[in-house]
């Protein structure tokens, strides 16, 4: 299998328009194995063709948590990739082929994903740093300028500002935050922003519990039909 | 002024959703200067409170090329950042307060864009390289597995089949190529990829013209309104 003449990793951001969900492709240019993060079932197949175009061995389909609002895509990526493995938090309750919690590492050719529990969104919120890439993926946790919702599936604003600040903000201020979505259509944020910017993190634990408790936000639209599903991997899920 | 503590150029790629176009940032973060390339106006006041929070200094409001799809943002940038120059091609046509055409180097800080003239999907295309970043950007020229189209706005199929492969496809393999839309949510793309895989640009040039002739497509929706104002520099053209 002939990869890429790539000296560096090959990285991709992607979106899924219906459900605003960002979705990432990480692959080792010297192993040609990958991993995809958040993948959505309406968009398996285009994630698929950048794989194969690629040339890469999709060998970890990671969730960083059991979502909301999109079905996840790695039961239809399995199909494609019969060797991949879905992971997911240990703490999660949902099924998946691997499990794991706080300080594992995912290795997937020379990249490594670290994993770190950011609980408060969801109990089984997991966030991936890759150092060399100096990059975290933060699923729903931490937004941009914003966080996830805390007022459903085992949300908990207190966790959630406890997890931000020392799984996430204790990071160096330099690395880029790759989240879940953003409606705003920005696409990446810093430590440095988020610490110092973020109109939510940046408050007491006590205003931030209380800001979180006062939102009233409409039920998710999605989440009857997304939640049973992805906690069965997305098996049955496909649009 | 504070700069953020980083080490290397700063960038963000951004999505303006109704247009489905990319706008890019790009700052030094040695000197806090910064680019804009393809502003929306629509989506302008989030880009200057981005520059804000990053606390860069706007210097270079770019344009690929005369737009079709939506109205520039460089009229409202630079009611924001005065000293901001908007730049265009020469042979474009339409108004800017600095003109560049094959060769020139634009300094951003540290960071250097170099011009590519890409003209085909309309003649004052230019992509802009910067090799440090090994990213090319190159509007509506080059698309993902596709490219701008050619039946409006001078467009001509032989002269971008040229463009692409003289002033594209000629950089290292593992540049990536940041394009003006995908809607496919797909962010990024290689030279190898379109090279190799790009079902248009594999054509003979003979083939690619009368593929590109035979296309049929509709009339775009915004470019009575948008051209006119684009012409000016977005003068007039705030939503």
């Amino acid at each position: 299998m002939k990869l890429p003449p790539f000296n560096s990793p090959i990285f991709r951001q992607l979106i899924e328009f219906k459900s605003n969900t960002y979705t990432y492709i990480l692959g080792c240019h010297k192993t040609g194995k990958a991993a995809i993060i958040d993948p959505v079932v309406d968009t398996a197949s285009r994630d698929v063709q950048i794989l194969r175009d690629l040339n890469l061995d999709l060998v970890y389909g990671l969730n960083t948590h059991v979502h909301a609002d999109h079905v996840t895509g790695t039961n239809e990526l399995r199909n494609a990739f019969p060797s991949m493995k879905s992971v997911l938090c240990s703490k999660s309750g949902g099924e998946a082929d691997k499990y794991v919690s706080n300080g594992y590492v995912i290795e997937v050719g020379g990249l490594k994903l670290e994993v770190r529990e950011t609980p408060g969104h969801t109990n089984g919120c997991v966030s991936y740093v890759e150092h060399h890439l100096k990059s975290i993926f933060t699923g729903d946790a931490l937004l941009i300028r914003a966080c996830g919702r805390t007022d459903f599936q085992q949300g908990n604003p207190s966790t959630l500002f406890d997890s931000v600040h020392k799984q996430i903000f204790s990071l160096p201020e330099d690395y880029v935050i790759y989240v879940g979505h953003n409606y705003d259509g920005i696409l990446q944020t810093t430590v440095w922003e988020e610490k110092n910017l973020n109109p939510r993190l940046t408050k007491s634990k006590e205003e931030f519990v209380k800001f979180m408790k006062n939102m009233k936000l409409p039920y998710p639209k999605q989440i009857d039909a997304a939640v049973p599903a992805n906690m069965k991997d997305g098996k049955g899920g496909k649009n």
